[in-house]
């Protein structure tokens, strides 16, 4: 997959792409990266890319011919034309449905605005606008950054041997199971019994009992997409009715290996 | 305020956080970063941190002793306390409101995992449980420096002048208005007359319209806390009722002005 960033920042991507996991899939040519420089299309000594809104207000939009002519540009280079996605809260909510459908392109582009927004007719350019939240960023490049990740990740050979995209939070509808490691008592805090007992039938029936309880307690919207059976529901209204904080998750559970 | 996060890979930080808004915020005192690397508190020679799920399964977690010794020796340093914040699809939503309310903290210390996940008790740790959104990412570090960029930006003075962390998407409930920079006419696409027309009255007027229809065709669940009047309530049924796609924002308006 060819991956392209378009940004008045195109130094700040680079440093994560290349570490860890981003990193050792560059290295075999799972995917590979390109940082554009939005002033490169620009025509002025300052090479000016933002401009003050019509109607007056605070701060400075990004100007519509630099990124049209960015866009265009980049999409006639090479051999396939880029899928286009822009940020913007009134986007699309990005999710695991989402980098599923983008991990599937051959090449996106990712254009990042700055400053208070972009001019809205730059728009028009997109193929995809999405939204990470109902949170604003001083930019669309920790958004791109974001996206990448959760893309990359799902192309195959991306992560190697040591880790899997499978047998997570939402690739069958719920939450993840809790999971531990050694040791199996730390500091009092201990490991639920079943997990340490070998037999597999019984920690695998312990380990969706945990992702829709899990899910029940925190998420209870995923529920309804989840394919639950009869029992299962059961267990999820049960687990509704506990009534814990959404913010401490697992804690409890574990000291105690009632989950 | 004092931002530090905890994690394996620290130097994936600095670029973003040392550059541009962020980096001038930190230059001018607004807060201070330091990364800290998990492995500081391993003990044996390989620096290990992580270990193999009891149960089986593939992948490997991260250790809880790690996380617990460091959380513990890092909240005893210093005047205060850090608000201890981890990321887990378990959590709670990321939005503008947490934003805020972590913006009023005098410290805090982000524990970002990696690999397939963290053993279940270290969450015992955390005052706050995130979730940026239904996506799997590699680790805990891009979540991390979009909370930060989220929180940083509502500080006083880390905007500095030349921005504002006002009138913008939810900050009165509504997405922000469609916004414009020259040329008034790009290639054919217009920018709406009545903001060309100097007359403030009737720019602010069609902004607050812009909100609320935009509000109504992407974002309809927010109109309920976005305190609408009886005939603006009006004009975003009319809205909703355009069926437009909701991945294509502004285009076809900003053309004709019709927004």
């Amino acid at each position: 997959m060819i991956i392209e960033t378009l940004s008045v920042f195109p130094h700040v991507f680079s440093p994560y792409l290349g570490a860890s996991i981003m990193g050792r899939a560059q290295a075999r040519g799972i995917f590979s990266f390109a940082a554009h420089d939005l002033r490169d299309w620009t025509h002025d000594r300052h090479r000016t890319v933002d401009d003050a809104p019509f109607g007056g207000g605070q701060g400075m939009l990004m100007k519509p011919a630099p990124v049209f002519e960015a866009v265009r540009d980049l999409s006639a280079r090479g051999g396939c034309a880029p899928r286009v996605v822009f940020f913007s809260p009134c986007g699309s909510r990005f999710d695991e449905g989402v980098a599923a459908r983008l991990s599937r392109e051959r090449r996106l582009l990712f254009v990042c605005g700055r400053y208070e927004g972009m001019d809205e007719r730059v728009y028009g350019l997109a193929d995809d606008v999405l939204s990470l939240g109902d949170y604003v960023l001083t930019g669309g490049e920790l958004p791109a950054l974001v996206v990448i990740d959760a893309v990359v990740r799902l192309l195959p050979g991306a992560l190697g041997d040591e880790m899997s995209a499978r047998d997570e939070s939402f690739s069958d509808g719920l939450l993840e199971y809790a999971q531990y490691t050694r040791p199996a008592d730390y500091d009092g805090l201990r490991v639920p019994e079943v997990l340490l007992s070998g037999d597999h039938g019984a920690v695998s029936a312990w380990r969706r009992k945990s992702a829709i309880e899990r899910t029940a307690r925190w998420r209870p919207d995923l529920l309804a997409g989840a394919g639950l059976v009869e029992d299962e529901w059961e267990l999820a209204r049960r687990a509704m009715g506990k009534g814990r904080d959404p913010r401490d998750p697992g804690n409890g559970d574990s000291a105690t290996g009632g989950e």
